[in-house]
């Protein structure tokens, strides 16, 4: 079968876990479980197979310092977006790089798997299918009525390494996410997918030709400057800004999915992080120099200053440079709104 | 009747104010409620009447720089104490250098007094009564049953300036502190006194010769310099240390006591700081680069980064130079016991 090309996406920024994650350093390159950055880590679980070929890292200028200094493969190539312009287009680019045949596996560089093992048997599973023409997502099996990420609907079988899928549901609200968690076999989209460069593009071609003739103009105008490529700024520009699950996934009558049950999180707010993390008996996770006393649940991470805490409970408290940052667990919802996190 | 002459006494550290307070600069140097520090205030609630001489301030050299950068009276004599002999020797080496029928106002340098004009009024009938030969304490309207303070059982009425002393009780457990608030006629001792230099040398010689002896051999010995006064080091050193309380309030038979119903807080713990401040609808107080979104009864200081806040109630943050400190309201009892309070 194809070899594997892990597409790796680090482009937006985020603002739900300032004020560690700033815009000039997000997330993706933060070391927030364990010694390796989110991003160094999305790189080691696509590495050490014959199947998986050095990746295909698709970022913006803005972050292409941080980048470079965090590639695990010498042999990656890094394109390098003038701008943002969603999921996409990105993956257009990459696409329009690789032969038609390469099997690429696009992967968001700021997720956390705690299951590797169980992301490369996904990942097999899914590689499979693409060679077979189909669009594959990964569907994260469900462990909570989530309101914050799509779903996924599963279909009848395609053998043994995955299914059809019978629909794309975007964010539901919490009863419609409730009733999807007591029928089963909705999944969360956990925005990984698989498909071979060519059926992507065909498929992006034809529900998106504006999307997939700009980024053929962009890449065929660009420049290529040692294992970095610039798409052309002109064309590129002009791209429309759509999300792949919107401009291909849920249009493609191909799309199929594979169960990945890998211990995965999104770290999508620090609520999210807290509940990755090794935690002791009382539920407390902490860097740095800390002091706990009559803590439960509770989450501290200081770049410097000790953090001294008595009595609190589900709570989160964050020390970074010029910020700190308490909040409740149900509070955390909220950090992307604060006026640091809005006005960096 | 004779002059007032405040005695400030400037001596101890305390752990329980940490971060903010630090052994480098204890509670009473600092501005805990508004502009002036708590040392700087206790000497203004003393100024401005003709009948209040300035001040004479016991302090120890670790403290002197704070003392001198915020004497308020330029006219202010300051004792300097070799080493801390708690509050019996303090008075003991003011009362000497004063004539023997000036009266002493006692005062700690780190309570606040919300009501500076009751102040003054229990200050006059205290003096008053002291010009009388009464050793004369005051006694804070018992808002709740406290086990942090000393309580004085009120007897009968000396005209109309106050109350002989029934007793003085040492710090209640819960359930005495409750049958005192029932009964009424207890109060809190704060700490405050009035008597006669004279008065107070006679009891003290009475009830503990030995300080009194050692500490009139360390005034006689001690040596003068511009407005400082250091008693002589080895004298001083041999002195017994005791509080007042112990040493002649509980033993004299001339012990008076006047209400002083002043809005008086002793800044025991950052909850009594936070129950002294002024706070907004929600309960909340707060300096510095702030945000607080959804939160009730919570405290915030800081000396420089923002701290911003969600959903949090009941909570006092601190933020000092390379320690942050977050506890419950609750927990604030324990804030002395943290490393970094007792290794400071």
């Amino acid at each position: 079968m194809s070899t594997i090309v892990p597409v790796i996406l680090c482009g937006g920024s985020g603002t739900r876990l300032w004020p560690r994650s700033r815009a000039s350093k997000p997330k993706p390159f933060l070391p927030l479980i364990g010694e390796q950055t989110l991003f160094e880590a999305t790189q080691t679980r696509c590495m050490g197979r014959d199947d998986f070929a050095p990746p295909v890292v698709v970022t913006g200028r803005q972050h292409l310092t941080h980048v470079e200094e965090q590639l695990v493969d010498a042999a990656a190539q890094v394109i390098v977006e003038p701008q943002a312009r969603n999921t996409a287009a990105a993956i257009a680019l990459a696409a329009l790089r690789l032969p038609a045949d390469a099997v690429m596996l696009v992967c968001p560089s700021d997720h956390h798997i705690g299951n590797c093992a169980a992301f490369t048997v996904a990942a097999l599973g899914a590689a499979a299918l693409a060679h077979d023409g189909w669009l594959v997502a990964f569907g994260i099996q469900a462990a909570a009525p989530e309101t914050g990420f799509g779903y996924i609907r599963q279909g009848e079988p395609l053998g043994d390494a995955g299914f059809k899928v019978s629909r794309f549901v975007e964010k539901p609200d919490l009863a419609t996410a409730q009733v999807f968690l007591a029928e089963g076999g909705y999944h969360w989209n956990g925005g990984i997918f698989a498909f071979s460069a060519g059926v992507f593009l065909t498929e992006l071609e034809k529900y998106r030709p504006q999307i997939a003739a700009a980024a053929r103009e962009a890449v065929e105008r660009g420049t290529a400057e040692g294992n970095r490529f610039h798409p052309d700024a002109e064309a590129f520009a002009g791209i429309e800004s759509e999300s792949v699950d919107y401009a291909v996934m849920e249009n493609t009558t191909r799309a199929a999915m594979v169960h990945a049950d890998m211990a995965w999180s999104d770290i999508g707010n620090w609520q999210a992080l807290h509940a990755a993390l090794d935690c002791d008996e009382a539920g407390n996770a902490h860097d740095g120099r800390v002091e706990l006393v009559d803590c439960t649940n509770v989450l501290v991470t200081s770049d410097g200053p000790r953090v001294s805490v008595i009595g609190a409970s589900d709570l989160i408290i964050v020390v970074d440079g010029d910020e700190v940052l308490v909040t409740t667990t149900d509070g955390a919802q909220k950090v992307g709104k604060l006026h640091g996190a809005v006005n960096q």
